[in-house]
């Protein structure tokens, strides 16, 4: 008979239980995890408070988290490139490595990924999780295992760098200071990013951007984020805009600081589709707009970033809760009470 | 006492008159061009039907024509690199070569750019014009006055092939078969493009596309140009899709075209900022989007195109009216009348 | 007990021996290829007349060929995107999938790839051969197997021609007229190569690179490449050399025929390393050198060309053996008599 | 009657004398720049012991020195961008701007440029010199004027990296820990380089790398770096290899440094062309080699890397020397005597 283990379960929007489920056995080339530290995301709380995320609905009950670490507990048979014991970030989402975009180095595309905590595929508030050998990734011994759950985040803003272009030495703004926002910055400023002007509304989370290496802070419930951006840069313009709000009115902005020539990563996901952009005004200007669907092949990169202590992700975790308690993670992050930036759920 | 030339003038939307004018006189390192064709093009309809194009308005006389070619008449001082009668294509927008664009090779970005026919810089619908020999390309024998003029208009399709980074054998649709959306077809299917799918509300326009290479056409007025390029792709979409027709509808279209992981280059221009852009539906894709601002770099290649055979312009040219004709040719474009694709003016 | 088939097996230098094996059975994922028509390459001589090539050494009898086409003749369980009966072409080297190589899309330099025909993975003259479904590839009906067996080399220049970055209108060099810089000057013509110049020593050879579309050639036994090309570009230079000779004397030429700024992808495999290398000279130009080691993600745009009817492999072909005359087929290519560019052994 | 200057002439190899010159006078466009700090290059001091670096020649007097900061004297006409006084970094290539190269982007490769200190142009170690405004570039007020000087060299380090594609993460070695490996070095670390690899055979200078970043040094004289490197990176060799040392045995060790998939980066000029290059090692890896002449569009990038304390130049600086003592400065260099790195004319 399997062993057991606990998970917290969204069984319906606002309902999430402690159960019992069975312990998973790792096939071939897999590694059984122990889940030690689980971040959560922006996706985990809107599941939990709506049920969904626009086609993705939870129809039957869920294991929410998808940014871990752990150790490795069991190795399936021919498992050779890991051990029993070793402590390691995992990396979500296994594509099906047969497809035309798995096949070119593009797996974020994969039309048959399996992504954790996004329905019907189980995430990580729970005991032990199965991955495949090649999506676990060994942790330096200094680098920590909530540091580890940190990975998956920071890997969304070196991989959004990597799309970006970015080259040594050129000016950036990054719109949005919430987590991904923070990495983002972070990892410009370790890939050589010249001035980085950070835009949000919420004064403490600029001061967190300013701690973290931005030379400028915008303030946008108070200043006007173009006026001062221009003024920033005499008139030209930032080289690179990231944006990282996630809202309609950020995604146009973005496209206005930008320089001639200039380029927008979009990172954030507005709410709706559709919404007005200003695509006449990037035309004039020659302003390509590169899109940002989480990140393929940039874990190792990401953890040597924290290795080196280049990227602190550390100091984005402002609150821990025990798997027990993941339902309060929740309603703490979807209230954003108490200057939460990132809580952590430690099993 | 400065000898004179005839040129057509537009002194305010929808009046056009014949004025004489001194002939220009070149400067050092500058050529003087008679001109011989030049075609019309939409923004010279717009700037007759509206007398501006947004913030540009033509606040005195302006000299319409950008699309040019003629016969190298005296050379000023300094010029080693052409020669009396050379017939050549003249590139209409001279910028300052000393910005930091000019300088990494994207001139089309200069903010001191000098472009004919943008107010208040004079164009070629007139007897003579001055430019800086590096800005006239000599035309080989076999390819005639009439091509040079419309190797303007190509530029335009090859430059947003070599932007868009169209690989061979790559899947392209093109929305618009107007003259640009002929070009870029051209361009596409030049540089190796695989099927190419041309969509356009005009079945005449289509019947064009598919004589220049189109492997399939889509007349929207009839079908739903997404479902039959899904159809035509096995559900996949295509690499890259060209937004040639400058409508917010066929910007949005744009993005549904393009399979995971391909491109959009937007050429056309909307009509108005701000329209409703599916950029959500870009990100679940990690579509990019490239625009496309005139062009840089790209007259040699154009040429080498038609003097090659691999591109038909002659069939693009379907009118030809004198210099005294041009408000004609500029109303007869406008209206869209007699299957007009593109008309010429021979001085 | 399992069923037999025939395999033509080196047994090592010179000696090639019919042999019965049994019949390998597809496993999960996998297929079973009836092996229909294999090309002779020149790996398969090299290690027919010298029983290795480098570090990789003929120990145990080997089935050699790895240029491929056949139809599927049964399925392995789980197999769900291809069907018995299926005219396919073969990709002959199976990456392990799982290591930063596969990953990031460059499974060609996968450390654990099996590849068909290299020691101790065997190839393709026998009669049946099992592969994965994805690295069989559906040919449409008006392709022949014939030229299904051609896809594997075409690859080759078609990858070439992706990685050397190659525009429209530029103009290109191929250094020897072998079947690589054949299918090389054809990818390269596909992707819209401006004027193409073919260098080799065999004036049959040059006849056939003018008829798949080399614009001029030269015959380096009796005229100097360096000086036509010159003479050809008006002293420019051309903007890409694809070096594939395989000679010490083309690769240091290669730089020499490039343009300022230009680029040289070398294919071909000189026989020793540490030939004397104009460094200095590509330097002085900013000329790039581009490496090409076999080919990835390009087997579907290498089928398009052929069945779009714009790379023609068909003529590649000049002699045809049984499996039972292999020998005879590697010799005669071995000894390139009787003007063979291509042989191929049909099973 | 022109104003005099004095300027240190070199009349052929190993003769250099003090000499009166006109003051030169600044044209449309230009300004006249008061000269303040000059660092002695390699090329100059090979012009000096040899009077010519390959096929350029020292045929009459020639001014050496090219790199420079100082201030502005005066301005020519029509000059609106500088303003006297300002203390500037000069880039020291002045390209025609209307060849292809220019208009591309890629002006150093400009075959018309007209080069400080390449006969027959004239250098920096004078007292005035004249040069187009946009080929001064202001310095911060922290920055100082001998920092300003080092510009030039730091350019090299920049374009190198900008042309290597490095991306943040990826690890790295640099061949040679003279002036130019010590600012590639620095340009690296400042553009996100993990791990970074330094190797030459003198111990001093391995220690100032050392000291500006590198997290490894390997003394050629001692360790063999091949084996070192390959333990520093479990095997796998490094993403980049920037060889900074201009020997024929270090461009061969750059390959054999290289990661499968990885690239080098060719800075430093073998002394003499068609040394052996192990060209084969370098195709089984797919390892590609950039070439890196000059630079290009680099200098505000330059600048701001050291206004912002990212590269620390003023350590390169370890000897000063007024104008009149400039051949000592250049006979130091050439005898690597007392610990030089860099040597300065202070005028």
């Amino acid at each position: 008979m399997a062993e057991m283990m606990k998970a917290a379960v969204l069984q319906r929007a606002r309902v999430l239980t402690m159960e019992q489920r069975p312990r998973p056995e790792p096939g071939p080339g897999e590694v059984l995890v122990r889940v030690r530290s689980v971040g959560v995301c922006g996706s985990d709380v809107h599941y939990y408070t709506h049920g969904r995320i626009g086609p993705f609905v939870v129809e039957s009950p869920l294991v929410l988290g998808h940014e871990m670490a752990g150790t490795i507990a069991a190795l399936g048979p021919g498992v050779t490139t890991r051990t029993v014991g070793q402590r390691v970030a995992v990396e979500p989402g296994v594509p099906d490595r047969v497809c035309e975009f798995c096949r070119s180095g593009r797996y974020n595309l994969c039309p048959n990924v399996r992504f954790m905590a996004t329905p019907p595929v189980d995430g990580a508030f729970t005991e032990f999780v199965v991955m495949p050998q090649d999506f676990v990734f060994p942790l330096p011994d200094h680098v920590s295992l909530e540091e580890g759950a940190m990975i998956e985040p920071l890997s969304v803003g070196v991989y959004a760098v990597h799309r970006s272009g970015l080259r040594a030495g050129q000016d950036v703004a990054v719109l949005g200071a919430g987590p991904i926002g923070l990495v983002t910055l972070q990892a410009a400023r370790a890939a050589g990013a010249g001035a980085i002007t950070v835009v949000d509304l919420d004064a403490h989370r600029l001061e967190v951007a300013a701690s973290m290496g931005a030379t400028a802070t915008v303030d946008a419930s108070r200043d006007d984020p173009q006026s001062r951006i221009l003024e920033l840069t005499g008139g030209r313009g930032v080289d690179l805009v990231f944006e990282a709000a996630g809202s309609p009115r950020t995604a146009a902005m973005a496209v206005h600081l930008a320089r001639r020539g200039g380029r927008v990563a979009v990172i954030g996901l507005p709410p709706d589709d559709n919404c007005p952009f200003p695509l006449v005004a990037a035309m004039a200007k020659e302003v390509d707009i590169v899109t940002v669907f989480r990140y393929a092949n940039v874990y190792p990169a990401a953890i040597a970033l924290v290795a080196e202590g280049r990227v602190n992700v550390k100091d984005l975790i402002t609150h821990r809760f025990t798997l027990e308690e993941a339902e309060r993670a929740l309603q703490l992050s979807d209230r954003r009470e108490d200057g939460v930036v990132k809580a952590l759920v430690e099993v």
